[in-house]
């Protein structure tokens, strides 16, 4: 998959707005080739401009209000259903709450790895089969890793549902894992590691924010597993992580589309009922030390231009109604990253041109702590020290003058109504309810979710900025940029298309 | 245990020399009292004042060069034996290759509390009775947890061996873990890693600093676990890693003393003999990926002083006969710290008196990957700024000038002179024999390495000088000392006493 297609989670989103990063790009792709590992990892990396929803993923019809179906089967999978009878189509969606969070060292990438591996067929078809099914039946489908989870879809005519259905139950433990498939598909996972972070500056340094910042949290490991990791797993470390992980009741099924909640749910009764409960290993909070004092690193790799990212320690997420922070937070990254009258882009790169480009954000919600995260590129002339302290002053000016009621109501207003606005896509619908069960909230969240981002006082928002961007939660990166050689070709490699 | 009794590693003493440190200061100890959990950690800390042998551990005579008996169990097991007769006693040593280096984020701290939990009793005898037998024929034991291994000695009359051997061989398979007793021992375990680092800076510092010089390698977590990991453990996480790698081919067994080798051999295959054979769980290399840029940390604690440690990355020595680097690097640490006489104290405390304290330090040896540390903490007036451009000066001096000849063999003469002096105890001489094994050499290279040392030349040291001290695979943690409250005793927690 080349950049600008690619569907990777600008670590600047937000949650609901990162659901749709991940999903939009998918609305209008082709279907996957036959026999493809059809893969995408929304892996953290370095923050880029907010993606723009595309010209094929724009409703069809403004979404019906429908109400959503919840039923647990009795091995403990959750079945949710949100029906949308605008096109003949549904969304057949399972994700794992499972990511690179329950990693251990000498085993990260085990998750991604697995992933790609979910695609060599079952004890009952064979490698590729499932996906050449899906194209047959002009069908779409991919796959993706997180830290916090790991999902599989197909999206596809309702009447292929049933099929769906049987061929995804059939490998949640069916799965045939052998050493001369993975000794294969290691290396294109390998490869993409390479061509996803080690062949680009800016995902380099993200990485080592995310290493230095957290110092016991899984979140320090990149869901692409370390090098070493990757050359030394063997097909037995996926068996251990299928067998421990892909189990009913760590899986939600969301189906969004041209169905009926009881049809589905007697669909499910007859596919996923029938798999035996299984108990899951024990999960260890690994809970992040109180950050003492600034953490800097500085990294040296092939890059035209410096580049700069900070991380401040601030709460996320974690109770939908008593919690007041997580949503002035969010509001203060839109406020400072929203579009092109963000304060950032408004100040730093058409005002003082300190930067080419500056940028915010903050994940509201995970299944492990969050950062609030500044960064940027110096303008010609200007250097890495120049947009720190500029990125620091915005967020400074707040915290001082406050922001004005009618910003306040612009940013909110804009935010809402793009939230509101990506819901049209059935699969923005489906990864909606699917990643709120699976980070341990409730689909039925999202509205209250937005109404309490709709609440958010001016005066919240200056508190935010006061309290939580002092130097001892602080960890900063910096790219120091070295010359860029030509050896090596910038193409995604082969097993990596999307 | 407290600070001044306490044989804790020091993270700059070279691997032999580690061996003394760790040692020497039980050989005058008393027994421990009944019922104690036992355990003494060497685990990394911050650099102190090498270590004196104490008058308890002068010779009772020139050693004697006997042959070393070496011969391995069926089911694994090394069994060694240093014959030394010049008293009626043995030391009884089984080291397991096991420490901090095996664990995995989540359960840090494990290899330790198992240790602990080592004296509960097994099916056989009750808690404390091992200890209780022990003190009651006069002799002395103790355990210890590293990041490389894990060990138990009993130091007592030569005719004693036997029953020793079955009650080690007993816990090493029959062992009792309750949640009752866990349930207790946690708490002490608890209290020691809050006594011995959370309320000590400089042991802050150095944790900040592994955890930030190692992005992969699990010697970047400490010893003494992460407080969360200890807060969430339970007994089944010991039962696991007690099952894992309490094996006999994962175990050697050194017996120094007052015995003959045959004797030893027929008492081992009776006792660790019987115990079956298991296989062990895969070890992953968790190589480290290259550093690219100096990373540095601020830490915030309650101290008298500033402090600043600086560790660079530089090999180790993995090849007796054809690494050079190693016993260059080694050299050019006791050039710096050997003493009174070395570089540091004669012109950074005694000279420009920039520092009150300065050490440098490698470890040379291990299972993982190694620093060359330098740290001092500023005399009154000056800062850590200086303290650091004065360390980093030393090592650019003689990258530039090289050591006088006269210099370079006074070090190497008072280091080889130390070692073999250090041999004169029993248990020096067990310590070094295992902890060779278990680090993946051979007590054979013992002799070898202390020539290769000898060998070293001013060119060498001059050469290692000139290549590992820049920037890139440097990192810096600086002690902030906040004001110093009073609330805190800082003696030391019960059942952590040596």
């Amino acid at each position: 998959m080349s950049p600008p297609l690619r569907p990777f989670r600008p670590p600047f989103a937000s949650l609901l707005f990162a659901i749709l990063a991940l999903v939009l790009p998918f609305a209008g792709a082709p279907a996957q080739a036959q026999g493809q590992a059809v893969t995408q990892a929304p892996q953290p990396r370095p923050p880029q401009p907010p993606s723009q929803p595309s010209a094929a993923a724009a409703p069809l019809a403004p979404a019906p209000v429908t109400p959503v179906f919840e039923r647990t089967l009795p091995n403990g999978m959750k079945v949710i259903v949100k029906e949308d009878h605008r096109a003949p189509t549904v969304v057949h969606l399972v994700l794992y709450r499972v990511g690179s969070i329950d990693e251990v060292n000498g085993r990260t990438g085990v998750a991604h790895a697995l992933e790609h591996m979910m695609f060599k067929g079952t004890k009952k078809i064979g490698p590729g089969e499932f996906s050449r099914r899906v194209a047959e039946r002009g069908g779409r489908e991919n796959a993706f890793t997180s830290r916090d989870y790991t999902g599989y879809y197909q999206q596809i005519g309702a009447r292929h549902l049933s099929e769906m259905m049987q061929l995804e139950a059939d490998r949640m433990v069916n799965l045939r894992l052998t050493a001369e498939e993975f000794d294969k598909e290691i290396r294109v996972v390998m490869e993409e590691r390479r061509w996803r972070i080690e062949d680009r500056a800016q995902s380099q340094v993200y990485e080592q924010l995310m290493a230095s910042a957290f110092v016991t949290s899984p979140y320090r490991t990149p869901t692409a597993g370390w090098m070493s990791d990757l050359e030394s797993m063997k097909v037995d470390d996926l068996k251990d992580w299928y067998r421990d992980w892909y189990t009913p009741s760590n899986a939600v099924l969301v189906v969004a589309g041209d169905v009926s909640g009881e049809a589905v749910w007697r669909l499910a009764e007859r596919t996923y009922g029938r798999i035996p409960a299984r108990a899951l290993p024990v999960r260890k909070p690994q809970r992040e030390p109180e950050q003492r004092g600034v953490r800097r690193s500085w990294v040296k790799a092939q890059a035209e231009n410096p580049y700069v990212i900070m991380g401040f320690k601030v709460p996320k997420l974690e109770d939908v109604e008593r919690d007041v922070e997580p949503y002035a937070l969010e509001v203060l990254s839109a406020v400072l990253d929203a579009d092109e009258n963000g304060r950032l882009t408004r100040d730093l790169v058409r005002g003082t041109r300190v930067a080419n480009r500056a940028g915010a954000g903050y994940d509201m919600s995970g299944r492990g702590p969050t950062l609030f995260m500044l960064d940027g590129t110096p303008a010609a002339g200007r250097n890495t020290e120049e947009v720190e302290r500029a990125l620091r002053d915005e967020v400074a000016r707040i915290a001082r003058d406050g922001v004005r009621p009618e910003e306040l109501e612009r940013i909110k207003t804009q935010y809402v109504a793009s939230r509101i606005y990506q819901r049209d896509s059935v699969m923005s619908q489906a990864m909606e309810i699917g990643v709120l069960e699976v980070i341990g909230m409730s689909h039925r969240d999202a509205d209250r979710i937005l109404e309490r981002i709709r609440a958010v006082t001016a005066e919240q928002v200056q508190a935010v900025a006061q309290k939580y961007f002092g130097d001892d939660a602080l960890t900063v990166v910096t790219l120091l940029p070295q010359p860029i050689s030509n050896d090596a070709p910038k193409r995604p490699p082969a097993g990596v298309r999307h």
